[in-house]
């Protein structure tokens, strides 16, 4: 039996939600082909667009560590060979390490005959994430593997709350062909911030979920504002204010960082706003003769399928 | 013409939302009579219980400032004559001088024919507030004024979202007959703070209001915690955490510090439930001989009343 997942991008930290909000895109996204093996453990093979499959060490790619957690979870004495599409870049603040962790946990436990929820796979996401990038956040491979926009409560206990949207956003993501190291990024933040920082970032928060829910895409565009990572990170990010400000004048509801960086995203009403206010971003990159992609998607509600 | 208005005791913070979040509670409150006069400006009695009608400054008092704010705004020509019916506890952490703010310039709003709506009342209720304590601080004036659960999203600018419940919700509170200067329970804040603690103060503020506007009580529950001001101004407060322990362990779903204390609030599903968690916190003052009021009421989803 072999099973084929496609797991979603996502937007972490969404402006004002450091650490505790992310969402997930309808594109890009990493798939999983996943098939059990009488070897225990995990193989992992790895496929460059257009070449062989390449083995690479499970043990040190998110999709291996998090399925060798499942399996262990599970006390399996089957193994499990993965094949891993890279479809999205990596390092490039859209969860690529968490899309490949969702992917392929979300296939082994389906091969497996589905024994744990979806939600109860996040854990396994998460101890491959702190293995990649030192901490084991979950604001990436939530919304992975939930799909959606959610929240993630508390890390000690874990609790992850899922928000449904009453309304439809878009989402324009600018992928400047640079490398930012989350660990990196991680570093330039103060370790602590003025309490007139934490009143303003959890008003935006609050906010933003009461917009979410409620469908008020005035109260969405006021939150989405960033006073903790953004006025920081943004510096290695080049043209990041002139994209902002484009995306803004173009109709976006907010724009901001996705995750560490330095992909840009910006949130909108509709498909052909999403259109439009991606080629504003992306303009500024031509313009100025620097690399870039471009990701136009709806939020995904559905979090992994099955291809 | 003489109108007769009451505005609601305010609990301001609730747990999670340090300075964005606040309630209004159906008792206790205070009471204005209004009329206009000939001679300009604000003419302010107050009524201490039992006792005649004595003058008081009215630019020293919460309920004159914002009268004569409005008055200035309005540039009326005429003057009002104000009696402030004190029937709360000051200093107490519960909004008193909100209370009479809102009452006043919400009863001499409707003398001059209504000319403004309620939340346009708010930024002179504030004005009295930073007089009264020194900061423009809005967690206890919007709510007295709005009614509800209101969120505090922005000061600059400002920028109040009424959240609505979809549950009813009561409230506790039990008052130490001991007080607290605001401008004292400010100065004990760091003015800095851990990120760590931005990210679970603002993931909570989030949780919260995904709870109240989902009915989700267990939510709520989870999210009533407040890493900022509880863990350094419950010291202020004699046998804080044994009243805590007594609220939550007669079926609270959360329970904190009232404002700036030293009152603390405890919210409940039911009214028989108040009824009970309040009787189990003031048992713990009676046991120490200490003196303390309780009031049981439904968060007030009306604000002013006019009588």
């Amino acid at each position: 039996m072999t099973v084929h997942v496609f797991a979603p991008a996502t937007v972490a930290n969404v402006a004002c939600g450091f650490d505790i909000f992310g969402f997930a895109l309808e594109t890009p996204g990493d798939e999983i082909i996943a098939h059990l093996q009488e070897e225990q453990g995990v193989t992992l093979h790895n496929i460059v667009e257009g070449k062989t499959s390449l083995p690479i060490d499970p043990s040190k790619n998110t999709a291996g560590i998090s399925v060798q957690s499942f399996l262990n979870h599970i006390r399996s004495t089957q193994g499990v060979a993965l094949t891993l599409h890279k479809k999205m870049p990596i390092g490039s603040g859209l969860g690529s390490s968490a899309a490949s962790a969702a992917a392929a946990v979300f296939a082994v436990n389906h091969l497996f005959g589905t024994p744990l929820s979806t939600k109860e796979l996040i854990p396994f996401a998460m101890e491959a994430e702190k293995a990649a990038c030192g901490t084991a956040h979950a604001d990436n491979v939530a919304p992975a593997l939930l799909g959606g926009f959610v929240l993630i409560r508390s890390y000690h206990p874990l609790d992850i709350i899922q928000i449904p949207l009453s309304l439809s956003l878009y989402c324009a993501v600018l992928h400047p062909k640079i490398m930012i190291q989350t660990s990196m990024a991680r570093k330039l933040l103060q370790k602590q911030v003025a309490l007139s920082a934490l009143v303003q970032q959890s008003g935006n928060a609050a906010g933003l979920i009461a917009g979410l829910l409620q469908g008020d895409h005035a109260l969405i565009s006021r939150c989405l504002e960033d006073v903790i990572a953004e006025p920081v990170r943004s510096a290695l990010i080049p043209h990041f204010a002139l994209v902002k400000t484009k995306a803004l004048q173009t109709g976006a509801l907010g724009c901001s960082i996705s995750g560490s960086g330095p992909a840009i995203f910006a949130l909108t009403t509709s498909h052909t706003l999403a259109h439009q206010v991606g080629k504003a971003m992306h303009d500024v990159y031509m313009e100025h003769h620097l690399d870039a992609e471009l990701f136009i998607s709806k939020i995904n509600t559905q979090g992994p399928s099955i291809l």
